[in-house]
C-alpha cells in the first residue's frame, strides 16, 4: 500500500517477539501468545494496518495503565441466545475471542446466537473472529466501534464516528469460504498519510477538511476526517455498526469515545457485537457445502473484463496471500520494522 | 429523482385502487390489502423505486402464473432461534411479513431468531421488514438476493449479481428509532435511465459497459452492469447478502437467477433472510433508549458543513417524508400515473 521498502520476517520470530513485549508489558503467556497470534495473522492476510505495525500502541497503553493486561473477563448476563460480556479493560483481542468462543459455544447447542462486548479495547481485524466460527460450520458476525472518532455524520464537520468496520464469514466447501470485511470509509487514512507525505493530491471522495468540505488537498484531509462510502449508504453502515458495537452493552459512543493514541489516562471502553448463525439449523451441511460450491464456481467463472486475470471472491486473496507470507515471510515496512526493534530494545528483545 | 411532473395521491385511494388490482389478479381480500399497505408505505417513505411502481409487474406475474396469488406459506425447518420458510411461490411482500411475523414470534419467547426463506418473490423496500420488529423492542434486520442480475462480480463483464438490499432497524427513544436500508451500487439504474433519456453522460463510477469496463455513456451502461458502491468493497457486501439471502433456504443464486421483468414462465424462488435480537435480552430497555437519545443527540447536534441545515438519521428523512405524504399526498410520476391507470382499465378499475 505504501509502496516503501520491506524486509521479510519470518511467522514464527514476528509472533514470538510479539509475545514477549506483550509479557514484559504484564500479559500473561497463554494471552500474550494468543494476541500476537491474531496480530500476526492480519499481517499474513496482508492485511498491514491491524496487524504488529499496532504492537507499540498497545504495548504503550498497556504499560500506561490505560489497558488491563490482567483482565477479568465476565459474562455479565446470560440466556440460550445470548450473552453480555465485560472485557474488564483487557485487550481487545483476548476479549473478542473470548466473546466469540462463547457464542460459539451457545451455536454448538443449536442456537443463532449474539455476544455483545463492553470495556473492551482496539481488536485488530474484524474477520480473525467471524472466521473463528468457520470449522463449527458457523456463519460468523463480527463488529466493533472503532478507537478514534475519525468520520462525520453525513453533513457534518465534527468527528463522531469511528470507521467501524465488521466482517460476515460463511463456511464453503471445496471453494472454500467467503468473508467479507470492511470498514466504512472509501479509502484508509493510512492512503492519505502516504499522498500528504509524497505531496500528491487526493481524488475528492476520499476526505473532507477541519470545515467538512470535501478537499483534495492530503494536509488538509489529515485535519480533516475520511469519507465515508457512497456518502449516506457509509455514514448510515458506519453508524449502525457503531450502535450495534456498544449500545447493546453499555459502551462508549460517539462523545463518548476517546483517542487511541491521544489519551493514555482513561480506558477506552470499546464494544463489539460478535454473532454465530449454525448453518445446519436451516440447511443440511452437505447441499449447504455442495451450493456455495456452484456459486462459487458462477461467480469465479464470469466472462472478464478486460485486462482482469481472475475473479476473486471476498477473502480468496487474503487465503492466498496467507499461504505466501507463511512460506516466505511477512514483508515488514522498513519504518515498522524499525519501530518495532525501537520497542524490542526498551524491554532487552530482538527481533 | 426524474425530474418529471407528478400528481399527488391520496394513501387511501393508492392502497385501496392496489388492493382491488390484486384482487382482480386472483389474491384474497385480506393479503391483497397487506401488500398494498406494504408497496404504498415505500411511496409514503419517498422510496419511488419499491412502491406502486412495481404493481404493473406483480400484478403481470401473478396473471402469468409466474407468482401464486394463494400461497400456502409453510414452516419447514425450525428450533427456539431458526426458521426456515417455504413461500409457495407467493407475492415476496406477503411471504417476507410472515417469515418476519415468525422471527418476532420467537424474539418474543427471549431468542434472537432468524429466519431464511425460499420460493419468494421481489419483497420491495427492505426497510419494511427490518422495521416490523421496532413495535417489539427488537434489533431487525432483512436482506433478499434480488429479482435480476445487474451486477457483475469485480473484475467481470457478465451479470452474476443481484444490486441485492438489505436493512437493519434500531429501536430508538424520543428521537426514534434508526433505519439503514441500502443496495449495494453507486447509483441506482434508474438514474442512468433518466441520464441516458437525456443524453447526459454519467459519472465513470456508477457503471460498466457489456465489456466489463467503466463507462461514461449512460446508454452504453444500459447495456452492461451498475457499479457497487467502494468497488470492492460494494461487490463484497451484494455478494454475502445474496448468499445470506438463498445458501441457508435453497433459493435461486448466480446463474440459477432468472429475469424478474424478462422471464414470465418460471417461478423466481427467491430467498430472504430475516432477523431479530430482542434488545432486552442484552441491555435495560430504559437504559437503551436513553443511550440511543444521547447517541442521537450526539450526531444530530455536531458542526455542520457548510451550506447543511440539519444533519439527519439513518431513516429519518423518510420518516419526515412519509408524514408529509400522509397529510399532503403522495407525488406519483404522471408516466407510473399513466401506466397505474392503463392497468386499472384492463380490470375495470379507476385510480
Amino acid at each position: 500500500m505504501t509502496g516503501t521498502e520491506t524486509v521479510l520476517v519470518e511467522e514464527g520470530a514476528l509472533t514470538r517477539f510479539c509475545t514477549a513485549c506483550f509479557e514484559a508489558a504484564g500479559v500473561p503467556a497463554p494471552d500474550a501468545l494468543a494476541a500476537s497470534v491474531n496480530l500476526v495473522e492480519a499481517d499474513l492476510r496482508g492485511v498491514e494496518s491491524h496487524g504488529v505495525v499496532r504492537l507499540p500502541i498497545y504495548v504503550q497503553r498497556l504499560l500506561a495503565g490505560a489497558m488491563n493486561p490482567r483482565p477479568v473477563i465476565r459474562t455479565m448476563r446470560e440466556t440460550a441466545t445470548s450473552l453480555v460480556i465485560d472485557g474488564d479493560n483487557g485487550m481487545g483481542q483476548l476479549v473478542g475471542m473470548e466473546a466469540m468462543r462463547l457464542a460459539i459455544a451457545k451455536g454448538r447447542a443449536s442456537a443463532c446466537a449474539f455476544a455483545s462486548v463492553r470495556n473492551s479495547n482496539h481488536y485488530g481485524a474484524a474477520a480473525y473472529y467471524a472466521e473463528m466460527a468457520l470449522p463449527h460450520e458457523m456463519i460468523g458476525f463480527s463488529t466493533t466501534i472503532g478507537g478514534i472518532n475519525h468520520m462525520v455524520p453525513w453533513g457534518g464537520a465534527e468527528g463522531m464516528l469511528g470507521n467501524n468496520p465488521f466482517a460476515v464469514a460463511m463456511p464453503g466447501g471445496e471453494a472454500g469460504p467467503v468473508t467479507l470485511d470492511m470498514a466504512c470509509s472509501v479509502a484508509a487514512r493510512g492512503k492519505i498519510i502516504v499522498a500528504a507525505k509524497e505531496g500528491r493530491s487526493i481524488p475528492a471522495d476520499w476526505a473532507v477538511g477541519p470545515d467538512g468540505e470535501a478537499t483534495t488537498d492530503a494536509a488538509r484531509a489529515l485535519e480533516g476526517f475520511v469519507q465515508p462510502v457512497g456518502g449516506p449508504k457509509g455514514y448510515a453502515l458506519t453508524l449502525v455498526m457503531g450502535l450495534l458495537s456498544t449500545m447493546l452493552s453499555g459502551a462508549a459512543f460517539g462523545s463518548e469515545v476517546t483517542h487511541m493514541y491521544d489519551d493514555m489516562v482513561h480506558p477506552q471502553n470499546i464494544g463489539h457485537l460478535m454473532g454465530v448463525l449454525p448453518v445446519d439449523l436451516f440447511e443440511d451441511l452437505s447441499t449447504y457445502r455442495a451450493r456455495m460450491d456452484k456459486a462459487a464456481a458462477d461467480i469465479k467463472g464470469v466472462r472478464r473484463a478486460p485486462g482482469v486475470a481472475e475473479v476473486y471472491l471476498p477473502g480468496e486473496r487474503e487465503r492466498i496471500t496467507m499461504k505466501y507470507h507463511r512460506a516466505h515471510g511477512i514483508p515488514l515496512g522498513v519504518g515498522v520494522l524499525a519501530e518495532l526493534r525501537a520497542l524490542g530494545v526498551q524491554h532487552g528483545l530482538r527481533l
